[in-house]
């Protein structure tokens, strides 16, 4: 292996919890081609500030001259919703494809070989079919429901389609035709089941890019059903503020702590991407500014105290306002994206509250509240 | 409803076991129209006379008016065996057309009414596909498991693809555009799955006829596993004889008892199918022959040895091999046919016997015997 394919394999490898099967994409790069690699994510609620952890990995992956797919399962957001009208569901196609070449170009990455594929342009196919049949003859329903354990809700009354999504996201690494796919550390089950799965059916085994999770703001797992743990990416700057202002971050304490996660993996490897690889914390009364260029020194800091959370939310609002600006601006100057909003992410009908008739077999029931 | 609708609903009804929401098909009747019903099987194994069964009834079906369409499952075939050859699993579509076509032949039902659907004609269209998916979002895995306890092996070891025939078999009456499916009483559970998730999807809920199980020939179910239990279609008059004589049929017995079981199920309908139906037991030493019209007679006699094994057996061979003259002539005078079951089921090859070597860890382990 040559400098050149050492240097573009350890941009790759930047920032990943870890590569299964790292030998897979050494090879190609030795052969001095480009690794075609994969990132799905089903299209439904609205991207929040997450998705710039798969994104930053997306930019660098293209900086190092890879080829990468970026799968907006369609068909996912439809199942995930089914009595959403179809016009909803392809808008919020054209929405995440909107937003996540936004992110890419807020941090100075050319998307032209970026590829975006619709789910729903082959996962309906003649072939995808038989496959999604046969590898289902030789998986076992337990297999599946490991594979599956930390990316969907798993019970008896659990929907059947939850032991298919393992089997369809296995075949997409066959179906689009690349060397690897990307994704967080909750796939990492699913990952090990893809390099065993796809063998059976004669495919050859991919490479796996595991990417670590973001905490939420509230510290653990950022979820998309608690607005609170979040940040949207459209977010106004003084909803950002006030969100981090409301944010735990226990003085001293750097575990789970969502504001330092932050600038861990989203505000330091996007100054980096940048060109200069430094996260700034201003302070008053004619102190110098902190100047910080890796995680490990901010967590000494933040353990000494030395930077409190008083002085590192204010720093980590503006730099967030400032990365996700020339979002808001590509937002702001687009008609045809802000009407795209309004049929993807209709505003919420306000409902007369419905006082249900019980009837008497139902004594102990709340009144059912509706949802707006 | 008129008598001309009363007279063929009755017919749909004779022999069934059940039928499930029967009004579905009386009001299509009382509109002078024609029920469409499907019965589908999996093209695997040979058929063997158990299969006399449905195609009695199909044929009880087309001369009631009905549009019956045979459901030739080779996706379901194909899964069964991954590793045939994709020429064999072709084949033995055909072979199961042939073979159905002859025995319904064999009772003088004309066949033009009958169509036969291929499961690849339409088991991977997108249509098709996206309802298997919704389905699969709309019903449990318990559901889906309940839905095929009797039909499937299910433990957490068996392949997913188990629970999702169930959803499968389901789609099939939507997309074969029928009014009811047939189906033997081990499909009843399926069945009532059925009525409840086609509604789900926006879909009419379907009638659903249910016919009896035969009693294999050593009681109890007929396995396709056990060549003793059960007579292929093609087995010539002295195989048939020898099978018969070895059946279980204890005097007296009428209980599970594979003998009288055939005669119900088969050898009458299929006498009342020609134009008279009559079971004929010839006695010797100048006894007039027991003649009967109906099973309960055949019961009583059993039950008092009047009607004795000696007797029955030769009486239920003769008129077995008699019923399948027509499909031994069929197949004789075909060499097409003859030449497809060369492709469908190659003779066994013969294998040396292999001594495996077993090793310490498995010291009481039988030599596995090849099977040819």
């Amino acid at each position: 292996m040559d400098l050149d394919a050492k240097e573009r394999f350890s941009m790759i490898r930047e920032n990943l919890a870890e590569i299964l099967d790292p030998e897979l994409i050494e090879s190609i790069l030795a052969e001095g081609r480009n690794p075609r690699v994969y990132w799905g994510t089903a299209t439904t609620g609205r991207p929040h500030t997450g998705y710039y952890v798969p994104a930053l990995k997306i930019a660098q992956l293209l900086a190092a001259g890879c080829d990468v797919v970026c799968l907006l399962a369609d068909i996912h957001g439809f199942l995930d919703n089914l009595k959403a009208p179809i016009e909803l569901v392809e808008s919020r196609a054209v929405w995440y494809r909107l937003i996540i070449t936004a992110i890419l170009e807020s941090v100075g990455v050319p998307t032209e070989k970026l590829q975006f594929v619709l789910g729903t342009s082959y996962q309906k196919s003649p072939e995808y079919v038989m496959d999604v049949y046969r590898l289902s003859s030789l998986v076992s329903e337990h297999d599946a429901k490991r594979a599956g354990a930390e990316i969907v809700k798993q019970s008896g009354n659990s929907p059947l389609s939850g032991l298919l999504y393992p089997i369809l996201q296995v075949l997409d690494e066959e179906h689009l035709h690349v060397d690897a796919q990307l994704g967080g550390v909750d796939q990492r089950k699913l990952f090990v089941a893809a390099k065993e799965w796809l063998p059976k059916l004669g495919y050859r085994q991919r490479a796996h890019l595991v990417s670590p999770m973001v905490a939420g703001l509230k510290g653990g797992k950022m979820s998309s059903s608690d607005a609170d743990s979040k940040i949207d990416l459209l977010d106004p700057p003084e909803v950002i503020s006030k969100k981090i202002g409301k944010a735990v971050a226990v003085p001293r304490v750097t575990d789970e702590n969502g504001i330092l996660a932050l600038v861990e993996s989203i505000l330091l490897p996007a100054a980096a991407l940048k060109g200069c690889k430094e996260f700034r914390v201003e302070r008053r009364d004619g102190l110098d500014p902190l100047l910080y260029t890796d995680i490990k020194q901010m967590h000494d800091d933040y353990k000494n105290d030395i930077l409190t959370p008083q002085l590192l939310k204010p720093a980590v609002s503006a730099a967030l306002v400032s990365l996700m600006a020339p979002i808001q601006a590509a937002y702001q100057a687009s008609n045809e994206w802000q009407e795209l909003t309004l049929k993807a992410y209709p505003p919420p009908e306000k409902k007369q509250k419905k006082v249900k008739d019980k009837g008497t077999r139902h004594p102990g029931n709340k009144v059912e509240e509706s949802v707006g």
